[in-house]
């Protein structure tokens, strides 16, 4: 192994060297993977083949010549599928194409941030949300939650207390649409209410519909940004709808944000072959390829809620989401998840621990976050009896509940 | 058009807002744009057909479950690549895979820059590298070059008189083999010497080998990397061997530096299909595609070349690249390409104007990138006459040159 001999040159601040990457756990429940069975591989690759045959020597040219907006296809794509599900009225060119929503949150952030600013979230929120936040030196306070999302009576005092110490949030940041992690979709009536808020204390809104695709039933109310495309900046994802490994996102805004997002996406481009790719095949089979997956993860859904009140019983307090691919849950108050991750990860068991999906991690000590998209159905629940087994060991919850047959006695 | 209401909420630090994509210049001299031609459209058709069969559904994990450093095929290659024919001894784990090397440059920057340091980097570079160190509030001070790149007798001197005021740069950033945008190469001596003064001043070394597989003639020097490992940081890229829109580069380094990259590199993973296509491409062609690429940009050079001379005469010197895209020229003391450039631009001509490469613009103001890869051999041709008439009109050179009659009298 090569040591680097300039130790005293690396930055002094910033995150903690990263650990070498161990493989994956047998029971995998964290990040956000997609389910391997639904990735449509042969229409990919017909799509792609035919693809790269007419357009490939396009790829000589970054953007693919279409400027840095990205591939105008897949904009044009957006754009359709947006005003068909989400009551967005925009064109190809009020949208920005970035690897991944993360580039997408990352560019808005930028756009908008600086150090010592503040900005609002969901007390419960995507922990990614949370750390970038922090790493611009940005102060991240959580908004109350409860089944339909934001509470808006919480939301307005806290605008409120903030005007009051003289502090106007840059934005607020919103998963409306099947929440990250608590999987609710907010009412209409709130989005109404959230915008008159928007307005009236003079912060935007930063709407992330990342997993809104995968709401199981249609009809949900549409995306702020379809009330007020000047209030609020938007971004996608496929990441959920086809595969994460592809990083395809996007951000919808007016110019006036878009210019300055273009401004800082200094990436010369996002991957080429996957806009062009997914232009292509969700430009046939978009409604059928998200009913179909909807129907599996949903599938998933029922097996890990089945798994989870066998194994927790009453323990555990589901939160089953309307959509996607993560479940929220609850143990009692005396539990601290972080006891037992490590030892969890160790034997094989990998899940996302609440206080890492908080403003306030104590506040959420008694939470954990499920992916089931990933893991087949018989690992899931395989992977659930062994969670319950090690929570117990260390917490003495749940105690083994009604799949044992209790000894005569 | 929706008007964003929240103006005062955009973060007053940073770039100024984009303007509007207004399509490709007739004339493209700019960008390291490729040259479609050589795109191999088909094979990478055929590839990304098999690949996608074959593994299309591991697309449902982020990084294809291989870890953040991404495809653990095209990590191989890049190590084996390396081994072959830059010096580099290194294995997959040594490489992280990122979206093109402007990743790796903002990875490597965020590593070891913090506001108020010093950088070191050529007096012509690629004008990407100064405007990031600019945005991160370091000061990049150039090291002069010559035909055979840095001058190590003015580097060691800058390095003393640094010392002298007690500062000691974070880094040196080098483009030692195909030079963006003179095209030098560094020979070995003064590589070893410049490892050589890496030690006595206690900085790294920063290698950006980005256009390296581009040179002409086989047997480059050994890249810096290679010769001591424990002093440098490598990146390269295959937006120049095989296509820019691919968004695909790597970055070398010991542990020491990779835990710190990868601590930053949030993105959740580069586009996966390029990785695949890449690997499985370049692990059977690579040889053959690149031999035959530079064949053909060889062929480019030479029409450029003669477009130069026989249009600007000894007006301009021409930098003939050994290898790449970029030919760099220079202008009389008097010109300054500033004043011409938006005048070309709108009669479809563009080029890069010295100043934008270069650490002191007054320098450079005289100077101009051209790019030569991307236009055809008729286009070339015009496009120089062009820009030589435009130039003229504006700085009184070139007069007009043996191609014209002259009347008699």
């Amino acid at each position: 192994m090569t040591e680097f001999q300039y130790p005293d040159s690396f930055s002094r601040s910033g995150p903690e060297p990263a650990g070498r990457f161990t493989g994956l756990p047998r029971y995998n429940f964290v990040y956000g993977h997609n389910d391997p069975a639904q990735i449509p591989a042969d229409e990919l690759a017909d799509i792609a083949a035919d693809i790269l045959r007419t357009h490939g020597s396009s790829l000589a040219m970054y953007h693919l010549g279409h400027g840095p907006q990205g591939y105008l296809g897949l904009r044009e794509f957006v754009a359709g599928k947006l005003g068909r599900s989400r009551g967005i009225d925009c064109v190809a060119d009020d949208v920005v194409l970035t690897s991944g929503s993360l580039q997408g949150m990352d560019l808005v952030n930028e756009t908008f941030l600086e150090p010592g600013d503040t900005a609002i979230v969901e007390s419960f929120t995507y922990g990614g949300a949370i750390t970038k936040l922090q790493r611009l030196g940005v102060e991240a306070i959580g908004a109350p939650l409860d089944a339909d999302g934001i509470r808006m009576d919480d939301l307005a005092s806290l605008l409120e207390t903030l005007r009051g110490r003289g502090t106007t949030p840059k934005f607020i940041y919103t998963i409306p649409t099947v929440q990250n992690p608590t999987g609710s979709i907010m009412p209409l009536e709130r989005r109404h209410r959230l915008l008159e808020l928007s307005a009236e204390f003079g912060v935007p809104i930063f709407e992330d519909e990342c997993y809104t695709d995968l709401a199981w039933q249609d009809g949900a109310p549409p995306a702020l940004y379809g009330l007020d495309p000047t209030r609020v900046i938007h971004i996608g994802s496929f990441s959920k709808s086809l595969a994460p490994a592809l990083r395809v996102g996007y951000i919808v805004g007016s110019w006036d944000v878009l210019s300055r997002v273009l401004a800082r996406k200094t990436d010369a481009g996002s991957g080429a072959i996957e806009q062009m790719v997914i232009a292509e095949y969700f430009g046939r089979n978009f409604e059928t390829h998200v009913a179909t997956l909807k129907a599996a993860l949903k599938r998933k859904l029922d097996v890990i809620v089945d798994a989870l009140e066998r194994e927790f019983g009453t323990t555990a307090e589901l939160f089953v989401p309307k959509g996607g691919i993560f479940i929220w849950l609850k143990l009692p108050d005396h539990v601290d998840v972080r006891t037992f991750a490590q030892s969890a990860l160790d034997q094989g068991v990998a899940f996302n621990p609440g206080p890492d999906w908080a403003c306030d991690p104590e506040a959420a000590k008694n939470y954990m976050r499920l992916c089931f998209a990933l893991p087949d159905e018989d690992v899931i629940r395989e992977g659930v009896a062994k969670l319950a087994r090690i929570c117990f060991e260390h917490t003495g919850v749940p105690e083994r509940s009604a799949n044992v047959v209790q000894p005569p006695g």
